[in-house]
């Protein structure tokens, strides 16, 4: 395959379809939204047989158990994929939608018009279901997308793509609003990532070394976050009860997920009253606890924190813990070695609170909160493509607005600027 | 001068003023600018005498007239610079805005708080007037800055940036909050646009050569605008006063601004009649018709369009022009020709109008208004930093909040995810 004039073609059908759904009506986009659920449903043995036979090409070049086990697909997986696509039918249309509109002294009407951004480029490794996904946040927000899944999931990927055709071209919406990229070829990701005049926008779902490796090559705009070092810091006038609450939810809930927190800081006047308790639950349910000196006198089993172990996001029941002298070195602390994804404050003071609002620089900011809630469903968003650390264009989670733009619209009766 | 060590400590100094500008309150900030004001005024014989000196060399070396007069300040010029400032010092706040508060089901409340972007760097051409401008637009919006204008205003913009200084350090910010480059050397630029470590986006100001060649080398994303090739469309059910008054306005109300229009497009049912009354009212302002061969059976002073004529953007008295069947070719001749920055239509009929909005792809779009109001202060923004065509981030004019970004805020009372 000559991958250059494939990717051509691919960028150019985007290009060109961008502008068919980006004028699509609401109706005709939730119609395709729920026939691909349909498509899904219908289609759940063919697919869960092209995903066995991924399986059977991934065991047999023997990948690892954590990648097979993203890679499966069970009944309800596929169950779960099409009631997630009707979801997203179910979500309001952001396009079209005109706010703030104000009257000027000229007389002019001055607002805001929310439009798509046109194509969207999603690059993801394993997990078949973002194909759903993805294509259907692309949609409903009026953008058209090029998908390139792992090589590892070819046949589950390319079978959900066969579905998601289908449903767009029952509505009248052309087929090529979704294209999954029919290559393993990796020279094909290359391409997607550097083709400015096609893509508008990147948001690749991966772990941190196909973030890094695609930060340093892009010539696109990316959506994207490259770890979660979340913390959690427990200040002079937390809440003990509160505070406990919140530390094992934020840390044990779930260990692999990128708003668990990793991190503990806890305010000098109250370690020695509350430390040794959370510490104490903490080793109770599995977690390794690697302190500063400070914690070390005052948690037995805990094992001395390195400085890498603070800049560790661990995605593992490891957590590390340091005393602080109180608000601004739990903010320096953070700044320092924090990933600006999300971190959480617990206090009863409200000057506290307010100053860690403001100060600390991250995507999501919480007081007395487990930071396991910066979650795009948590936050009302209905649905996310991913979380954003970078500050240009979106932040945080990303739903259906952080896939439009806004313009301006201005409606006039004749009038002239002088 | 080792460039690569000196933007490096440009850069470090910038990353770590940022820090204090974000958590600066209003009332800092608001001193520093009216400070930097009152120096300017304070300072403007040692402002015009330096800005004598750049002109001297300017001059000497060739400068074209245009370059010139852009380069050049006047006692009334100055004086305008520090009202620009006390302008910026009077607009409300953004940063630490808390907006779109909402309950979750789960108790927790989620909004979104208006933050800096951080680091901003800002490269001009001639006008030293940008300086002070950009300084006060960047420090208002709590973001640290560093400026590189063009080597032929060199002493003009030490000579503000020696005033700019002086405000902040007045009002106890950091003077690296605005750093101004203290070398002509391009390669300063090259390092400006690629240290991504330190600069968070850039906004260059400037003519299309200078932006084009940004584009290709910058690695930090960038809020700009290439071209200006904006339309009118005149539809079947145009009023035909308000067809005139906009489409002169937008022509000839001033030729070197990038809202200025150059290329009109009228429906064919009307052009017989509208046509040769706009043409000769064009004309008798000075200003050159080319046309498709409809306009010229209609306006016998026309000379024929080019292709390149409808994909130009003059910036003085000439426009193309096109007898198009409808709106929906006219939707078409924008979307192939035009540079998504502002175009309007001039039409009676609600569908075409809501049509027009909807679906042309431009920054602003307007319904019977002149193009010539795309601009920060006629929509209300305060100021402008620039006008931007990209559809990531900011788009059309940018002014105070356009420098931002949002974050998330939770605020709980001890709320954990189940």
């Amino acid at each position: 395959m000559d991958i250059e004039h494939y990717m051509h073609t691919v960028g150019r059908q985007a290009r060109e379809a961008s502008r068919l759904v980006a004028r699509a009506d609401s109706q005709a986009k939730d119609q395709a939204l729920r026939a691909i659920a349909g498509a899904i449903r219908r289609e759940s043995a063919a697919l869960l047989a092209a995903n066995q036979e991924d399986l059977a090409a991934a065991r047999a070049a023997g990948l690892e158990a954590a990648l097979l086990d993203r890679l499966a697909l069970s009944p309800k997986a596929v169950a779960a994929m099409a009631e997630g696509v009707e979801q997203i039918a179910a979500l309001a249309d952001p396009v079209g939608e005109i706010s703030d509109l104000k009257v000027r002294p000229s007389g002019i009407q001055v607002g805001r018009m929310r439009v798509p951004l046109g194509v969207i480029g999603i690059i993801y490794e394993a997990r078949p279901n973002v194909t759903a996904d993805a294509a259907a946040l692309c949609l409903k927000s009026g953008n058209a997308s090029i998908l390139r899944g792992g090589s590892e999931a070819f046949r589950s990927n390319r079978t959900i793509a066969s579905l998601v055709y289908e449903g767009l071209a029952s509505a009248g919406l052309p087929q090529t609003a979704v294209q999954v990229i029919e290559t393993t070829d990796r020279a094909a990701v290359g391409r997607l990532i550097t083709m400015r005049e096609y893509v508008d926008v990147l948001v690749p779902r991966g772990g941190k070394g196909l973030i890094s490796r695609l930060l340093a090559e892009a010539r696109v705009p990316m959506i994207q976050h490259l770890d979660g070092n979340c913390h959690v810091y427990v200040d002079d006038d937390a809440d003990p009860e509160k505070a406990l609450q919140i530390v094992e939810n934020a840390k044990t809930q779930r260990y692999g997920t990128c708003n668990t927190a990793e991190s503990l800081l806890v305010a000098r006047s109250v370690a020695s009253r509350l430390l040794p308790t959370i510490a104490a639950l903490l080793i109770h349910k599995g977690v390794e606890i690697r302190g500063c000196p400070e914690t070390l006198s005052l948690v037995g089993e805990a094992r001395p924190a390195t400085e890498e172990d603070y800049a560790t996001e661990f995605l593992a029941p490891i957590i590390s813990v340091r005393v602080v002298d109180g608000l601004d070195q739990a903010i320096e602390h953070i700044d320092r070695y924090g990933s600006h994804h999300t971190d959480a404050i617990v206090t009863e003071n409200y000057t506290s609170a307010m100053r860690f609002l403001r100060e600390v620089d991250s995507s999501s900011v919480m007081v007395n909160a487990s930071t396991r809630f910066a979650d795009g469903f948590e936050y009302g968003l209905g649905a996310e493509i991913g979380i954003s650390t970078d500050k240009i264009h979106a932040r945080g989670p990303v739903g259906l607005e952080g896939l439009t733009s806004q313009k301006w619209v201005v409606l006039g009766n004749g009038e002239v600027r002088s």
